[in-house]
Formats: structure tokens, C-alpha cells, sequence
């Protein structure tokens, strides 16, 4: 059974499931700022995957940039697998713009998060969700729509 | 023919060529500091690649990463494309020790860069050479080892 960490968990919100990886929203309203937690144990770096996830990974993570990328009109995507802190791996995924709160600086470690209103939340969840849909595994309990 | 941009040229030094990305040294002394640049014009984000490039990319990520993991003894490897300043796709391969210079918040942006001796610098590239030795095809001019 997979754990996610309680810090990925407390910080980000599920969005669905991949084959491999959990979708997730970090809750911050200054950037569409996603995350993949591919669903294995014990894993900190990217190289630790097997062969078959790591394939699997990358074509995760082509397929939301390519979705994200195009229905946010990105200038540019920020794609990182950090953890200093959180070592379970979590491969990051922010939609940046030109101007945005840090640009053209990375985001991380620079702006405490501004929590979403429960109305934008809702509205980032639904359609990253519908643009998803064809991939995605939605979650069994609606619940976090609105915690 | 592949044109690398001007600033990543400027800032890293050429250790070799795997078969889709060029290995280059960012020239910080602080942190091991490594970016694969994959050897195709016009390409600023991941899944602007091909799927065959794609592969290569993951597989070229990987044995880099798992090299330096363990000739270096990292305590955490930061994986990133970023890209806000140079668009041009590079991958950064970055090893953190706790209690490095900017540990634990990411190195961009931080410190301002600290260049290798000459000596420092020709002792990290014939290391990183000799590990990859397998998979890494040469610069035919040596001259960039002691620029």
C-alpha cells in the first residue's frame, strides 16, 4: 500500500491518478503549480525507479506539461525533482509566466503559499480534471473538493 | 548542426557527449553541478522532444544521476529544468550535501557562482570522465580543460 508523505499531503490536493503517479495541486494560488508522486514506496530519486516506471514517469509528466503548457498559455514550464526537504519523490510541475510572483526566478523557497479560495480551487480541480479525462483516474471520495 | 546557447557555453565547460545530450560542468565550485543538453535546436521543454528522445533523455538522466549519487555520496540530487532565462533545454543534475552552501533550499538564484582552480577543475572533469568512460564520447579538442 502506498504512502504518501504527510507533508505532500497537508501541502496539495489529489487531482487523480495516472497508471503511476498521483496528480496533485500544491495549494498556492500564485502559480498553477502541480506535482506527480509516483505511487512507490521508498523511492527518493528518479534513477530509483525501475525501468518500466521510469517510462512510465516520463510519459506522465510529457503528458501533463503538454496539457498544462497549452491550456494555461505557459511561457515556460519549471519541471524539478528537488526533496531536500520531503525526500519522497515528487516531481514538480509549474506553469510559469512572464511576471508571474518570482519570475523570472524559481519558486521555491521564495513566497509563502496563498492558499486558493474554495471557489478557485474547485475551478482549477475541474478543469484539470476534464482536461485530463481521457488519462485519469478520478478519487473515490469528492471530499477534498471542498475541504 | 546543434547551437549551444552562449550562456550556457559561458557558464559550464564541456566534459563529453552521451548519444543525445552534451555533459557539461557548470563552473561553481560549490555544489557538483552538472546540465545535459540534449543536442537538438529549438527545444525548450521536455516534451518538445520525441518520443525516442525522450527515452534517451530519462536513460541518459539516469545513469548520470546514479553515477554521481555514488561517486559523490550525495545526500540528495536536484533534477531540473527550469529554463525561465535560457530557454534553451538543459537539464540541471545538481549534487546537495546537507549543510552545503545553500542546503536545503535549491541552488538557483541563491549564490553568486564560484569559479574551479584550474587544478579543481581538471580533477572533477577527468573524475566525471573516467566514471562514464562506457557511455561518454570525448570533446576531440581538450583544449576546454584548461581554459
Amino acid at each position: 500500500m502506498f504512502e504518501l508523505n504527510p507533508t505532500l499531503e497537508r501541502d496539495s490536493v489529489l487531482i487523480g491518478y495516472l497508471p503511476l503517479c498521483q496528480v496533485r495541486l500544491i495549494n498556492d494560488r500564485q502559480y498553477p503549480w502541480f506535482i506527480l508522486v509516483p505511487q512507490r514506496n521508498g523511492i527518493s530519486e528518479i534513477y530509483q525507479l525501475v525501468e518500466e516506471d521510469r517510462s512510465m514517469l516520463m510519459a506522465e509528466s510529457c503528458l501533463l506539461s503538454e496539457t498544462l503548457h497549452d491550456a494555461f498559455s505557459a511561457d515556460k514550464l519549471n519541471i524539478a525533482a528537488i526533496g531536500n526537504k520531503v525526500t519522497q519523490l515528487h516531481y514538480h510541475h509549474i506553469v510559469r509566466f512572464e511576471g508571474d510572483a518570482s519570475w523570472p526566478e524559481p519558486v521555491w523557497g521564495k513566497l509563502p503559499a496563498i492558499a486558493y479560495s474554495q471557489e478557485e480551487l474547485a475551478s482549477i480541480l475541474q478543469k484539470v480534471r476534464s482536461l485530463l479525462s481521457d488519462d485519469l483516474t478520478l478519487p473515490d471520495d469528492d471530499s477534498e473538493l471542498y475541504y
